[in-house]
């Protein structure tokens, strides 16, 4: 619980108008977009530096106060939600892009800077920071950077990690340490970047970002594959992967994802198992990918075969797959939709997203399946009633039988969405004693336990 | 000191024909490729298992020996000498390809498997490890991983760490632990992956690899564009990386180095700043690329420029660069070269280069200058008799005025070749307080300090 004088202290720190105990404050900083209950924190607090958040933090680990960093809220496992309560860093406010280093081909930026805004920005200069995750629109490079956040162009590009070369950091004590540097590539010691990435402000806040970026390509285009069968578009996602075909997403959807796209999007695409492709490149280059595409999807029995080579028959084909997860929520009105994010190995793509299925025809639940399958990152949605109890156990329970399975055929419980506090209860059965090591490396960092507790690590 | 009952107990642990103190034992470990002074272990031991490193380290930490994990012994940093003496662990014999996961594009092996023999099976299956280190013919992957291994194509391939999905590691204490998974991408916890890699043997003893890899490209082609100065050949590598060209590798070398180049291998090069130039992928995307390439670089005023699109043409061309390091060596009979390796921001390569030629210059030094100048990694090799003290002195100085200018231009002290012995005293200037950092994971995680002592943190 955070005392009167510990608020006090607070405004001290950040000034009266950065603090805040109002009920609408604290409910918005209680949910993010899982199933997890909401939790609210104690005291909601916008610091504007690193050195407001060093004191912040010394404040706080004196007492033993839980600190939450919080960006863009749109974590799908619970992940800033102040399961303990606390103190919630809102750190969306500190969104400037600090430095463009266009001859280095680096941005500096504060952690509250969004994704699309970014890009925006640097697509002007003919640069861009890749791992475009789903929600784009909100999803904050703070967060990004917290959760190691990537989407459909991973298969190509990477993950955010792969991108961040620098980071200030708040350790829990209040000292503020640099990890990185500005060179592209460096064996100079341990890697502390990759510490910091992905560990979802358990160990420390960011306070400002250095990321390395990619020079925009000179054409994108786009083609859709549609099959009979789901297993024979997954072996079509092994073939290109297989004979080093350079896409830049290859995106399988289900049947069902596909009919909540037509009805949202007013699109008219075959309701069966699809393979969206994108390339980019040099205009021949993606002509030749294409078409190479086609006679792998051929080869493995695809039924329709679309290509989108000018900007907007690309815009048009491929808006229906960026805009899947909110045309299935928004044909389930007041339904919770449950987030599913595991990873298998790519030969064991098409087994996963079979035992999905057949898992919700058994339990009766609604369920879409879609994915990053270049990658072998399986996404699924379940949707219930939170009202329909039993229904609603059912949707955890598939849920959670999804990702036993996934660990069973050699897997990660999390590709891309962080364990968060809904995923922390598998952690023991992915990393066995390991996680003691992950745990060790915790408790040097942050003894009192400060940060995001209650997340990662099981109770 | 290795006491007589420390070395019975070895021989009991991995038999008596694994053990030695012989002297041409002792001397063969006691040298890496570096400059370093030799020194000697007490012993040299060879395991055959995870098991078996187990039960030395478990031996060792009881009694605070020092424990060197060695593959290839072609470390450029000294990384490898034990220059504490203690025991070698000498890792090459377990080099067995132990897994072609084909269907997921994985392989397992063990740490002493060498990189081309690695890829000249990978081959055959259409498939390879791309991140090609200069010593590929000796160079184990137990290596790569301990040192991060990289050269020519992490432009476009990413280094060593970006390909390791699992390790099994011993830890100092004598514990087994695996690190990662089978998923292409995970987010589920910390990333002791990235932690081990690069950590030179300071943390523990890597037993197995899971590597992910990736496919053959249908075609491979390469250019070579001359200049007539260096800072030409430098803004024609800034704009191929500016504008999004996709080389496989993009190599800078200096007139010195092409002489030798000419000199040992009987080529007829221009001796004049040349640009190395690789490129993959489809046959009609080589092309274009080297169409693109060849307008970027006549922009910035090259006069000469090549292209090799057979095999054999690639081969003649590409083979000048692959031997640079050979030829300089065999330029100078009896003579030390000292590499030197640091990497800047992109922008400040060509100014880097600069410095190096007007120190060697100053000093009356013979330099060679070359490097992955799309990443910004620039190597030099300093040349000097080990026995005109004078000359030696001032060859390692200048090695370590260049060393000083890259932090100075926002770079690192190492860009491929490890921190080593030879660079530790530079970790300070460039980490600051984050080396305390550093150092205590290394304290948490090998308490009593065995695993490769003096290397990468100062004396």
């Amino acid at each position: 619980m955070v005392t009167d004088s510990e608020i006090a202290e607070l405004e001290a720190i950040v000034g009266k108008e950065n603090v805040s105990t109002r009920s609408s404050d604290l409910d918005g900083h209680s949910v993010d977009e899982s199933w997890v209950e909401p939790h609210r924190p104690d005291v909601v607090v916008w610091p504007a530096s690193a050195e407001a958040i060093s004191s912040i933090l010394r404040l706080a680990n004196e007492r033993r106060t839980p600190v939450v960093p919080w960006s863009g809220g749109s974590s799908l496992e619970g992940n800033p939600i102040p399961v303990e309560g606390g103190i919630v860093l809102a750190m969306y406010r500190m969104n400037e892009i600090v430095d463009i280093r266009e001859d280095d081909l680096q941005v500096v930026v504060q952690p509250g800077v969004v994704y699309d805004d970014l890009n925006g920005r640097l697509r002007r200069m003919g640069m861009f920071f890749p791992p475009a995750p789903g929600s784009s629109d909100v999803a904050t490079i703070g967060g990004m950077v917290a959760n190691n956040s990537s989407g459909m162009r991973a298969f190509k590009y990477g993950v955010t990690r792969d991108y961040v070369l620098k980071l200030d950091v708040v350790l829990p004590n209040g000292e503020l340490v640099t990890v990185g540097g500005n060179a592209k590539k460096s064996t100079s010691g341990y890697d502390l970047v990759s510490l910091f990435v992905g560990s979802e402000g358990t160990l420390g806040v960011v306070s400002e970002i250095t990321l390395r970026l990619a020079g925009l390509p000179e054409k994108v285009g786009a083609a859709v594959a549609v099959f009979d069968e789901l297993a024979r578009a997954t072996s079509a996602v092994y073939e290109c992967a297989r004979y080093g075909l350079a896409a830049s997403a290859l995106e399988i959807l289900d049947s069902a994802t596909v009919r909540a796209i037509n009805l949202q999007q007013g699109l008219s695409l075959a309701e069966a198992p699809t393979l969206f492709l994108e390339f980019d490149g040099t205009q021949t280059g993606v002509e030749e990918q294409i078409e190479y595409a086609r006679e792998l999807c051929a080869d493995n029995g695809c039924v329709d075969f679309q290509v989108a080579l000018t900007a907007e028959a690309y815009e048009k084909l491929w808006s229906g797959r960026r805009e899947a997860h909110d045309s299935i929520k928004l044909s389930h009105p007041g339904c919770t939709m449950i987030a599913g994010d595991v990873c298998v190995p790519i030969s064991k793509f098409g087994e996963m997203i079979e035992f999905a299925h057949a898992l919700s025809q058994r339990l009766d639940l609604s369920l879409y399946a879609f994915g990053h399958a270049g990658d072998g990152n399986l996404h699924t949605e379940i949707i219930a009633h939170r009202e329909n109890g039993d229904q609603f156990s059912r949707a955890l329970w598939a849920t959670d039988e999804i990702v036993g399975h996934a660990l069973e055929l050699g897997g990660t419980v999390a590709g891309e969405h962080g364990v968060g506090f809904a995923k922390r209860q598998f952690m023991s059965r992915e990393h066995g004693r390991t996680l003691q090591l992950m745990r060790s490396i915790k408790d040097l960092l942050d003894p009192k336990g400060i940060m995001n507790p209650g997340k990662i690590f099981p109770g």
